[in-house]
């Protein structure tokens, strides 16, 4: 007897569709199967398949406030959305954050990793969405011990006050990056042995301005300092030479990928064909809703893809799904994103017809718009497209009040 | 009193948002106001915004069929496609152009211009779907005379059987290419006055192959033939000097613009911003879904945008709306692509909710999944996003079975 069964659907299973039942118990996937078996609950998933939830590996969630705002590249864009973000109250932050959870929600994604300020109300969107994620304080000291000092025990206070959270949260420390920190911050940082959560390497301005400050690229200053580990997650990784992705490959330091973003700023193309040959472990993300200007994993996967295309470095659906979910699990030490019996039930159920077909083996190139069910930690959150977690028309309005405050300010 | 009247949105009017009502009566658009008035059919629009529908000004259509199928670049990817379409029957391409019919209308898409084969199916699949598009049977002599007299043949006995149908079909003669067409046979073509859709310029081993046969290059090419006017709409147009942007811009041709199909082959990125400040009428396409694999022109705004974006030369909403449907409409020369007295009532319906907020007047970078309505020729074809013209469930399982038997020949 399970809590919850799914059947009758395509499933996942090792890069490969099979015909099998999925039994749930409490958070796991307890079985795996053709029996017919029992449960509480029971989902029939014929005519749809079924993988492991996506994993959002680098966002600023609350960000949503800022959606289709701002253009120009990222020095400008920077720029005017600090500016708003100096004003954000902290529940600001929670209903940007409830926002950015519906549209992660809805396109299958169970879990996230989010670098930001008010960081507290984040948390409590993370709880009441149940969902599931990695936080980290957003630390930037520019420089000053005095601000160091602050920004350190503030990321501490929270990373202690919610790790391991409902079982859901797990935190990381998340020093911005080598342009915000001094190299004193980032090291001190590093030997805390927290998970760490950086910018790196986003736009070749980066590249050039700490060549000219340090005589030397990004990933080599950071690995100068002995920063660069399996705890650690690079969030862009997009201006690299050979030497530096073989540097993060040997480090093992994950990748967050952020393809749209990187348009969208005029950023550039990570090589994600040679960072996945030289066996990084590679993650999907969307990045903050500013930047992107979508929080749907779905559609970030089709640009992932098409970008490799462009580049005539094709990745594979069965690569790009890994990198979607089971990556971005890894890089942040959840137990997830795979299916397969002993691992956290964060699953996803698509409707074939979405797909529009004729083949639903593999769409890289087209995928859904959307998922019909999310489950997460064995829990239903999203049934037909619905979220039963909390109401998000009441999130809707939320917003829209809060963004015509912060804005109206700004023009 | 109205046929139909729009009450209740923001309507896309000009450029910009105002609060007003439509009414329309047969298949124009002939009342534009803030007044109460009266129809047979209300259709409440609050929480909405109504856009002219868009214009997919490039696509082939049954290529649905083929969708997520074949990787590769477009060298590789012809070679494939065409060993599939030598074996595709008119029913075939009904189904197949059915099943574009159904994506297409539920994101927003009320007209296209096809060139392909069998296309009497191409019209009949049109028509019953109530659709509107510019048809031409797709043409290559690949200098063989006799092979010439047949292909035009068939061209113009297709265009002038179907030129007018149901007041919603127009037809072009559609020479593939300058790589598959001697310049005899564009020269022909072209003095028979009729609108000309071309493939042009679309890769870079196009132009290496045609300045070595021909010492020039594609633009040049057919602009010394004469080829080149306001009847001319060129798909693809990626690799252009600013000679031939300069060209194209005089000569008056319009442009048919497909991002996601020429990232997918690895084509390259086209200059629209450059193009757009030449003047020329640039419109969106999708191309065929063997090569996007959507025929989603909300998404196609999107990385039309972000491709921009990422050359550092940005495209701003209303120019993007102008390019998914008004340039479009202009292009193959209907009255439609705005909401304006007099002009065609081909208009969409978006629900707010569907672009997340908080902000929905520019949605370039984060487009809402689907339309709730669409409405071609002043009537409902689609309703709460179901279709209403056909049963889009018969044609799911009638591709598949298509897609079944033309795919196991091949493998």
């Amino acid at each position: 007897m399970y809590d919850l069964i799914i059947y009758g659907g395509k499933c996942w299973l090792d890069g490969k569709f099979e015909d099998c039942n999925i039994g749930i118990k409490e958070k796991n996937i307890s079985y795996i199967g053709k029996k017919e078996e029992k449960a509480e609950i029971e989902i029939n998933a014929s005519n749809c398949l079924i993988f492991p939830a996506f994993f959002n590996s680098h966002t600023h969630s609350a960000m949503t406030i800022l959606r289709n705002l701002v253009e120009g590249n990222l020095t400008e864009w920077l720029k005017k959305v600090q500016e708003i973000e100096r004003r954000m109250s902290e529940k600001d932050v929670y209903w940007g954050t409830m926002l950015a959870c519906v549209e992660m929600l809805k396109s299958g994604t169970a879990g996230f990793a989010d670098m930001y300020i008010h960081m507290d109300s984040v948390a409590k969107a993370v709880c009441e969405a149940g969902m599931r994620a990695s936080l980290g304080y957003g630390m930037a000291d520019r420089g000053d011990p005095e601000r160091a000092k602050k920004e350190l025990e503030e990321g501490l206070r929270f990373a202690n006050k919610w790790d391991g959270a409902f079982g859901r949260i797990k935190c990381h420390l998340a020093p911005h990056s080598l342009y915000t920190c001094s190299l004193d911050f980032l090291k001190k940082v590093s030997e805390l042995g927290y998970l760490k959560h950086i910018h790196l390497a986003e736009t070749l301005w980066e590249v050039k301005e700490l060549k000219k400050k340090y005589g030397v690229t990004p990933v080599k200053l950071l690995d100068r300092i002995g920063f660069l580990d399996d705890k650690t997650v690079a969030a862009h990784a997009v201006w690299l030479s050979d030497e530096e992705i073989e540097i993060l490959a040997k480090r093992k330091v994950n990748v967050a990928h952020c393809p749209a973003s990187n348009m969208r700023l005029g950023s550039g193309i990570a090589k994600v064909r040679e960072m996945l040959n030289a066996g990084i472990n590679v993650c999907l993300a969307t990045d903050g809703a500013a930047s992107n200007d979508t929080l749907n994993m779905l559609q970030e996967i089709r640009i992932s893809a098409l970008l490799q295309q462009l580049r005539r470095k094709p990745i594979k659906f069965f690569e790009i799904i890994k990198i979607a979910s089971e990556n971005g699990y890894k890089a942040y030490n959840f137990n997830g994103g795979k299916i397969e019996v002993g691992k956290l039930a964060d699953l996803i159920i698509i409707d074939k017809k979405l797909i529009f077909g004729p083949r639903y083996e593999n769409f890289t190139y087209s995928p859904p718009q959307k998922v019909s069910t999310v489950i997460i930690d064995g829990k239903i959150v999203v049934e037909d497209g619905t979220i039963l977690t909390f109401d998000e028309e009441k999130v809707f309005s939320k917003v829209e009040k809060i963004a015509e405050d912060l804005i109206n300010v700004l023009l």
